[in-house]
């Protein structure tokens, strides 16, 4: 299924040698873009983007997102220059060269279609990421992962063996260092334990608009309650059952003529193309989690 | 504010002096459409619109609407003539003359935007309904009906009083006559006795993509939840609050930037377009209750 | 690939080995439906949908397609039978059985987002047709052809050896017995000759919603315009350039931030899904064209 | 209608008595937004919002409005003090006292939808504007002007006497003082000469998705067409028919039932919307023109 991407990805990093973002959340007051962007200036950076929101101008929370070009010598002078702003602020911040991609890990269970939209768009060039692993509790995908030409892992899970199966999981992403996991259509809960280790770094696709259908079936129970709107949700996943930061939402209009299997073949569509944008949100360091909600720059 | 809307509903009237509908429903089997038509055929009437639906033509639930055009010396004969075909195929079934225009009760609080969007498509000629009353249990729509010269009552309610504020409400509708009542963002909850009255004749416009923020303040629900979509759904109303079968739902997009606050305002813009929708398919008889869903022609 | 979806669509065509449509389009009057159901209840022909829409009763067109189940020992009694009735009708009409799909050829060019979604499709069920060529007047589309076991055939085609190649690919067509050629990003012309041969029968998806942008670069211009929506329509090809029969539009939201390069990006998904829904409507002979618009049952 | 409307506004300006806006526009360079941020922090001001784009880092223009509250004892202060930034920075600048509203003026004709519309928003609190006066080529509108209390001119206009028609429009607009005018299917077209007094200040709401259908009577050629989306596109007026610098566009979905009176029917809740939003964007200074575009932050 070519090589191509690799070309792409290739050119991209080549692109941004010199383009950084820095992401920050802090109490809001007054000054802090005064000395970010004066912080920058003098680092003779170059603004590309930037986002800013705050919950509350008065005693509220101030986020920050701004895409840069420096040349630098290395990144630890932007780092070390940047720690004595964030600590007058009590800043919590990152700050990302784009050059270094995000690993991504996509965890899958028989349902197909979400990891197929994903692959394709890594393939054409469109998510600038690092695509390292596929991991699913059953075969079905490993034919697709192999066209492709990424590591397919079969790790049996369910809730029997689900300690078993975590600490194989964990195992990988670890050797694989991966940054990020995706659920795509993954039908396996995760542990708290699980979890802890990719904080605010599961992204999960829901068949339903939540908080309507929680939890199992929902196309089924959309069905049954005569809905006149499918939908899908991406979020991060949490302890609490599709409770998570919501990243994007989406929805398709149905009729009476439309069975729970219509329904479904609809919702695919919708499915896809949320996650695909809740990922590529993502991996652009554009979704900042607040309490449990999101700030999408 | 003109009464022109009435020389419009007058010229429709005389337009569809001969037009009538009928809407079946009954259990599938073959024939019924060949006995349908063929009966028009004889009344010598001309079919101008057709819809059908059947959940399963095997034992299934079969549903049809036909508006047709036919020169009658009086309505009679045609209900006469169809009550054999009804009988042999178990049919429920309902003959409308489209000149007898429905007779509407409107139901208000405090929050005026539906009321408004309804009065505005009703003056506009876009609403083929007799508007007979608007009944409040707040003085604040008041001004607006007389503008609009509708008569309006003012019957206190809550629930303390909610028995005694009912009674007076259906002698109310029975002097108007009142086929359908529409529950324009009418914040008290009726109860079953009330409902028996008027089953599948009652329309409520819910403030949430149902079944999500059933109840109390989705808004404000919406709100904490972080949802990137808010909705409205207008349903007819059954005993359980919210659950009754919807007859349309449509959502906005909101993003992080968005309080309670603007979600309520872009919210009135959805529910006055939903509720609209379903009140014109309503008055239409385009909307048919089949268990807890509707079919929609 | 997997060739799983040769299991489904044999299942497809057993499951309505006894399902038929037929498609009719005729001057409105009297009768015509009672005629019909009629002819099918003496059939015992059960029907399983039905559709249908007058331009006007008083002298327009009238257009039904009725899905139904038929126990028959051949197609021929039925369209024998019906001969009758469409003579009485001036109907022009068209007995489909369910089970014979229409055989497909893509032509596609460089871009081969298109093709991608529609194999996708077809390999997952979800698509009953018989997709038997590809044809491109580049190489780029055969790994993917190959992939999913389709043949592909390189045609080379440009303005100067237009008619050398549309002889080429008719005769192709016809070695292949295609019913309906699908444009799927295929940037060249075809003449009046071409077009002829498969009249109605011919789908393309243009990049912009139509009448907006007509001809090249849609998505350059949408950009220097400084539009706020993009879209993409699919239609059936005449010899008026993007002038034909529309069966489908739709459009995606973009703003100030977006350059030529994301409206494409965007655009990609909206012209995937608008030309795999107008397929999908095409293939189940739900689109009748009539004059220079569609109906789409 | 009630006058609480004021009583909203009031509350508005008294809330905003210290909130400023200002919109910046210039060539792109680094060190702008260090300046401007350092600036408002030296005034002891509150960013409340900020946004910003830039078409091209390396030599393109530069946007930027920022919304922030500053207790001065006068503006002018603000303004000396900014002036030297914006000659570094040849910058086209603007500062706005959010509690001085815009003036606007409304031109209508017949139809009234968005005059309603716009009314309705404003009496409800949702338009922080001065709505100062309703002119028109008809009488149709002047009920529903003094319904709401505002004064209303009728002006007579047509193609001949439009020279005659416009002067008496600008003196009206110089004796109300007006900033922006709406045209709110306004039917009739303005000469260079009125448009120079408003540059970028007169925003009109015309009803296809343009480019499509530019000109007269949009519903009758779509429906000619036979297209699947209707549309509405509000823009400000320049010398080139329908080809000002777009703010908003929306869609609506359509079928093959729908006859030009539906389009049209369907048309005026998308055209009261579209114009709705752009009208907000405006007076909240959103709205930034660059060519023939518009940045909406």
């Amino acid at each position: 299924m070519g090589v191509h991407y690799l070309e792409k990805i290739k050119a991209f990093q080549q692109q941004n040698e010199n383009r950084y973002r820095i992401v920050i959340s802090c109490p809001d007051q007054p000054g802090i873009v005064a000395a970010v962007s004066e912080f920058l200036f003098k680092q003779q950076a170059n603004i590309m983007e930037s986002n800013q929101y705050t919950t509350d101008p008065d005693g509220g929370s101030f986020f920050l997102r701004i895409e840069f070009e420096c040349q630098q010598d290395g990144d630890t002078r932007l780092e070390d220059g940047f720690q004595l702003i964030a600590d007058h602020f009590q800043m919590e911040w990152q700050l990302v060269r784009v050059r270094n991609l995000k690993k991504l890990a996509l965890f899958v269970s028989k349902e197909l279609h979400c990891l197929q939209e994903i692959l394709w768009e890594y393939q054409s060039g469109n998510l600038m990421a690092d695509l390292a692993v596929i991991v699913s509790n059953h075969e079905d995908a490993r034919e697709l992962a192999e066209t492709y030409g990424i590591p397919f892992h079969h790790i049996p899970a369910n809730k029997d063996i689900r300690q078993q199966a975590e600490r194989q999981q964990l195992e990988l992403l670890e050797q694989y260092n991966i940054d990020t996991v995706i659920l795509a259509r993954y039908m396996q809960i995760l542990t708290p334990a699980f979890l802890d280790n990719y904080k605010n770094n599961i992204i999960n696709i829901h068949h339903s608009f939540l908080p309507a259908f929680i939890g199992a079936k929902p196309y089924e129970r959309a069905f049954e309650r005569g809905v006149k709107l499918i939908g899908a949700t991406s979020h991060y996943v949490t302890s609490d059952l599709d409770e998570g930061p919501i990243i994007e939402q989406d929805i398709h209009r149905v009729n009476h003529k439309d069975k729970a299997e219509d329904l479904k073949r609809v919702g695919r569509l919708v499915e896809r193309s949320v996650l695909m944008r809740a990922m590529k949100w993502h991996v652009d360091d554009r979704v900042i989690v607040h309490g449990n909600k999101t700030i999408v720059f």
